[in-house]
């Protein structure tokens, strides 16, 4: 006979009440006394654990069962019965118990409260435990969620390289990537390193993002998006900052900024939907556990139509509060995170696309408005976290393309085949960027940026 | 009114026969007389462009259409008509022809054949083509299947990192990742390089596999799967090796090496099925165009068992072939691809799982059989391709496993975490890893890694 997965018993208890089944798992909690057992065990494969009753009457190995400790892994053979008058909806009446294997009484994992920092120290254990198995089936289901929601409205998934031979992103420290033997580096007569004997002939970077590339791909497919791994390496010891992050980029042909946002919107209003839908058991946790009001907060978002400001509006909105800013707000700044709180949580209580700033502060990629000034940028805020979408309509302008770059100092020659694209068939075009991690910070309500990656990967840590 | 994309009039040209449409799109051919022109657009959004029909009577810019050149972008108000007597099943009848975005003549991708290493080129442009077109859209769609097969069986997608201080995959060359200035390399007072000053505190390498973090996660959710970028810094100029490649890894707990393989088998049937289903069109193409047979041999695999034969029954098999080897077989030698395309082409016919290698060629991670000289492998090896699959149950016996560890000189240290795993409720567990680039050319045909790569990264080669 074959198991079946706890996920199968909960989904569908009515087609094995009244049946001897078998299942597996892993202990969570074992008591007993001389006569009878309770254990509860955890397959993984659904949020919930289920009780096993085990009697020394029908179980020839009693004792070592009701010595069996924490994480030990057992295969029951049994049948479901349902328990209407208790607070779960069936058990198991063991009729065989078998260890399967067993735990050294140092398991770190007992059953006590740890710190989210503790849990840290052994990532390798705390998907065992119900934060972090609450925590990595929505990242799973998030992700899963967002490649349906644009398989769905026909994008092509795109791998953009993660190894860069490329300087045209321009978006913050990198890490180098190489093969030179670092304890005898090649030099070229000038004493400069040689990197034309490096793996690739030249220095190479990981990708701080994939936009450039995406475009190309826009180009020639309409509708494209990218989810994969960005890096920045950047000394920054913050709950909302890694090293290593997974980030989603869609890009769109024939589209505008307006289109952007609208795209934007349904595909966040698509992820909660999706995730409250497979991950019920997970939200209501973290609603009763992380964050209280988290629920109500999600169900807000996917009702209500996400707001729109103009950075001018957004400036002068913030010069009027009452409110006292570190950081004075003056037209030309760049939005704090203060700001972008206040606008979010305070005056519209719900997501705000904030758009077109001043172009001073944006890419050089962003498409100059009629004013001149301002570039069809779109930021979107959410309560809670602040920015969680960046994005914008593009230059699609082979001139004002090539002096923003010299305005910029930058090198026209690296940017040759980004140019390309304004030479052949180089219509109007919109992209944002969504980093991964905090939409799942955001649906989950975990606050540390490390407790939503499986093995994050910041300065000075890079254990496992 | 808004634009409709070219795959909705191909999937339901009903709803828009006789009406007025507007489409968007690049020019692929454009030919006219004094009177008529006939322009064959695509937007990207399907395989196949859409015939346009502009009549001068009508439209009032007609010269200026009639010189569109190929990849100019056009918006097209028109009428839906059906051609049943035509190639085409419809074609949009112009009343008012916009050009949205101009081409210089010197567009690179002129209606004529062109070399595969000359497209590879011209990256950024090449997925305009008819050939790439349809192997980003396949990949894009095998991505997808891949995702919707784990899913709907209750796995769980997991990102393993891709920095990795540990060193203790072990499986071939790697690249070093690092944010230190190389012309000023912290030195020790041994004269060594202080890596405790890089950015990790360590050293760290782009990951090989995540199979080992994967392990963890499976031994908490039961079922997991990988998806992500891998690396090998090796110096081999082949047309099946890249140094940046995608794989997959999927990691079940409770299961063997029979349900490994079983696991293995219905994935690579579930694919192709998706990919015959959503991609006919590309299919036919690379059928006529890539890899006439391909089609019957696909049908071929969904619609058979694949075979299954131990390592010692294999060599048994190969010694006595009428073939003549370049590589001599006898008992403990790895296969070569000579000996693998022999199996699987001349004497299966079909896909065929190798088990039970000698421990001596396996990693030291794979569990070992009760004979004490084999241990618990599968590779899958595929017609037209070799292997495509490899993979293991594990050896989840923590002295077996400490013994090969020593056995093979590495350091037992490194593998805390890993051994812990056999410490709490250590169950068997098995699992692959499939390249994914090697079953996008083993479905599409394409015989050459590089052009099932968006921007593939080789040997000298990181452009884009």
């Amino acid at each position: 006979m074959k198991d079946i997965q706890l996920k199968q018993l909960f989904v569908s208890t009515d087609d094995y009440t009244g049946k001897e089944i078998i299942i597996r798992g892993w202990v969570r909690t074992n008591r007993s006394s001389n006569k009878f057992g309770f254990v509860e065990i955890n397959d993984g494969s659904y949020f919930k654990s289920v009780q096993v009753v085990y009697e020394e009457a029908f179980i020839s190995n009693f004792d070592e069962i009701a010595k069996a400790p924490i994480s030990a892994a057992l295969c029951v053979t049994g049948e479901l019965v349902l328990t209407p008058e208790s607070k779960q909806p069936f058990e198991i009446k063991a009729r065989e118990v078998i260890v399967e294997a067993g735990s050294h009484a140092d398991y770190p994992l007992q059953k006590k409260r740890h710190s989210l920092e503790f849990l840290r120290e052994i990532a390798h254990l705390r998907p065992r435990s119900n934060t972090f198995s609450a925590v990595f089936r929505v990242r799973s289901l998030v992700a899963y969620a967002i490649h349906q929601f644009f398989q769905e409205n026909n994008f092509v998934y795109v791998h953009t390289p993660i190894i860069t031979g490329s300087d045209a992103e321009g978006a913050g420290e990198m890490f180098r990537v190489t093969t030179l033997d670092l304890d005898k580096l090649p030099r070229a007569e000038s004493g400069k390193i040689d990197y034309s004997q490096d793996f690739f002939g030249k220095e190479t970077n990981l990708t701080v993002s994939g936009q450039l590339e995406a475009e190309t791909f826009a180009l020639a497919f309409r509708n494209v998006y990218t989810f994969g791994p960005t890096f920045r390496a950047e000394n920054s010891n913050t709950a909302r900052h890694a090293s290593e992050f997974w980030m989603i980029e869609p890009e769109v042909a024939f589209a505008d900024i307006h289109d952007n946002m609208a795209l934007a919107e349904s595909m966040i209003k698509y992820i909660i939907n999706y995730t409250l839908e497979h991950a019920l058991e997970e939200m209501k946790f973290f609603n009763e556990f992380i964050d209280k009001g988290l629920l109500d907060r999600l169900n807000n978002i996917v009702s209500n139509d996400f707001a729109r400001v103009t950075y001018t509006e957004a400036v002068d909105i913030l010069s009027k509060a009452e409110k006292e800013f570190q950081f004075p707000v003056k037209w030309g700044i760049d939005l704090q995170t203060e700001h972008e709180r206040y606008l979010t949580e305070e005056i519209y209580r719900k997501p705000v696309f904030v758009t077109d700033y001043p172009k001073e502060i944006k890419a050089f990629y962003m498409r100059l408005n009629e004013d001149g000034k301002t570039v069809a940028a779109m930021d979107l805020l959410v309560p809670g976290v602040g920015e969680i979408i960046g994005g914008s309509q593009r230059e699609e302008r082979y001139d004002h393309l090539v002096n923003r770059i010299n305005e910029l100092g930058l090198n026209e020659q690296d940017y040759w085949w980004y140019l390309d694209l304004r030479k052949y068939g180089g219509v109007k075009h919109a992209g944002y960027g969504l980093g991964f991690e905090r939409i799942i910070m955001y649906i989950t309500g975990m606050s540390n940026i490390r407790d939503v990656l499986p093995f994050p990967r910041t300065p000075k840590t890079a254990e496992f």
